[in-house]
């Protein structure tokens, strides 16, 4: 379990460090910055990468609403879902702290926003709460349809990594406008806490809203999509 | 049936969502907006994640000209289109509505072209009507030879999705600047019903080019490039 | 042979108007264009889209330097060159001449350069003869010995058209600004029968150069990275 | 052996000359250049290409740090060590010289930094030496694992060079603006050689921190994430 558990730390840790770095270092660059959709590679790649790096150890969530979603769908035990939420935070928050050491080496970083979620003011496109609880429950419901059709034991080994790590892309590329992306909790909590914008004030609603979405995704694929399938780990590509 | 049903509905939701909702969202945002190449990966994407999630479900068409593609290949039962073109047709236009909540979540919000299609006014860069007939033709015949292409037996199982989706991202940057890029009359009539510049009225170009490439396209795999070969499902990666 | 011919000359339809088409239509709209990177992008989606749709019906050249180069490395019949580069040159100019009716369809269109290959005043960073040489016989080297080594037999079938895509995708990464980016033979000619900016008396130089590139390509594979290896079929996933 | 030394020779070329070559060519061209996204992407596509061109053969390393993390992972010999470092150094080396023959090729070529890596003054964004030694000391075991979990033999043989080479293309989505990215000493000394801003006096920097990288990654993937695991070779698809 403690190797389990490392996997899952290290794994947000990338996320973490990997989206919300690119976007802190390199998105707003003038002429050559990576803008918005180099972001969205970016988040995909952390996913896609842990993934086949050690999604064959702990199943590769890196994200407690997955892991919650996964649990409903009933391809994961429930008794875990507390311990992997403990090292996905961790993970998350030491990605963030670390991240904030390289950001401040150079003059003049000012850490405001942090790459942290937000509505209304705090929305990069000042989107307001209903258009932002839509959006993270929608993305967060696809997210976990995406995670729980590409990890089925019908679709040929290896691949799931690429549909998920390129869905975080995906959602991305629509969403960093209306809430800079969250769908993951442990991605909001570790920004907020280093961000100095009043980010934690509204982390609230991309914990709920994540945990919403992965559930009615979870339902979806369970009752609608893929009624009395085998169960088989996300990215679980042993 | 209902489950088959259920997946093209919830595919062809995440095409429209994601792919005219990169576009809405995201697409021209000074400086760090995801542009035309942003949204060509979403729309790429959306098919990519969905074909792996539930194309072992429906064949992943997500697209009424595909269908009737794949149908006129003897990929897929006639009787089977209509019920499979309502199903994309709702799913469509349920992604369209869902975007269309979201977007008007901020102040100053303007529907404008929605992410729809058109030709002369209504052409991104003022293309006719020529133009925009002849890309959507040609363009959705090679995307329908791409499908029946990577999901012919002999191609190991498992890439169709990857040579699928990106060749949807591919399609849309060459012709955003001509048409939009439509290749799918689903996509088309959903983004139509939002729009407020007239959509409306061209978007039985939408409809008729699109099946007749994909008419074309079905016709040149069946008789030219793959005389005699052993029918499979698109995107059928059980 | 004749379906093996078709295949050429739809992959290399597809590799001219969607590479070209992406530069011509859509490179260079102020804002959300895609510029360099998503014509990379294009030309590299071009070949791997289509490497799996027919790779396994001709091999997937769609390039007559490829064709060239499969042949001194042993993988490729010396009888077929000339039937496949007829082929290659058909579906080349057949993929320029409907780009061209699509791109004269707005107001105010100016075919200028229409994508072609130039050095010197037609290379779009002004890069003159010795360095557009180097360049172009350099890449299309590595282009040979990705493609002789991704469709080696001891690399898992199906992996190659991602490879040898995304490897096109690199080469015009690095060389657009300095030819254009040929490496292709058909594709320079396919381009400068429409362009009006002269380049049809520089082509030579990308005939010569892909050819040369592709014949080192192919020694270096043969006779020094994998003497005495077992052929088989470029893109040949079957 | 001299076949597996001329494979690291012939990847390290690729990945200076595509990696750097992108940078200097095509990154900072006004409105249609590719930028540090199309930078890292370039990086990215060095090492997924010549890992399915070459990667059965040598194992695709390209990277002294990379060798080492190998050697103490155990998936590697230490006797091989100092030969394979030496065939990347001529290969990058090479691949820097006959780029600065091409980049010169045009009127008002300055070589200024060519690519090479840097702190304080010589970084892009102005990062101090502890931030871009963090940096490069994370990235680089980040990338370590990545390399050792994908090419595991628990995973399905033939992703690996897409989850390595993407994962590249990720940390310089991160960091270009930090130190320019290296992660490689082969690449900085490369780059650095042909630098004319002062860079080979920081070039250390370049060699230390990647090697602790690998080996803190090398030890955090063998005493933590995957004790006991049988050893395999990196990118070996074979």
């Amino acid at each position: 379990m403690f190797r389990r558990l490392s996997a899952e730390a290290f794994g947000t840790f990338w996320l973490v460090f990997g989206g919300c770095g690119s976007a802190v270092l390199a998105a707003g660059i003038p002429e050559v910055g990576i803008g918005y959709l180099g972001v969205s590679l970016a988040f995909g790649l952390t996913v896609l990468t842990m993934a086949y790096a050690v999604g064959g150890i702990s199943g590769g969530h890196f994200n407690p609403a997955v892991s919650l979603g996964l649990a409903i769908a009933g391809r994961f035990a429930y008794k875990d879902l507390v311990p992997y939420w403990v090292a996905q935070l961790i993970g998350g928050i030491a990605g963030a702290a670390v991240l904030f050491i390289i950001a401040s080496g150079t003059a003049g970083f000012v850490p405001a926003g942090f790459a942290s979620n937000g509505y209304d003011l705090l929305s990069p496109g000042g989107y307001g709460l209903t258009a932002v609880l839509v959006a993270e429950v929608v993305l967060t419901a696809f997210f976990q349809i995406v995670i729980l059709g590409s990890t089925a034991k019908a679709v040929p080994a290896g691949f799931a990594p690429i549909a998920i790590g390129l869905s975080l892309t995906l959602i991305h590329l629509i969403s960093i406008p209306v809430s800079n992306t969250s769908v993951n909790p442990a991605r909001s909590i570790a920004a907020a806490i280093f961000a100095q914008n009043g980010a934690l004030g509204q982390v609230w609603l991309f914990i709920v809203a994540p945990l919403i979405g992965a559930a009615i995704g979870a339902a979806i694929w369970k009752y609608l999509l893929s009624p009395g399938e085998t169960p088989a780990n996300i990215g679980q590509v042993e």
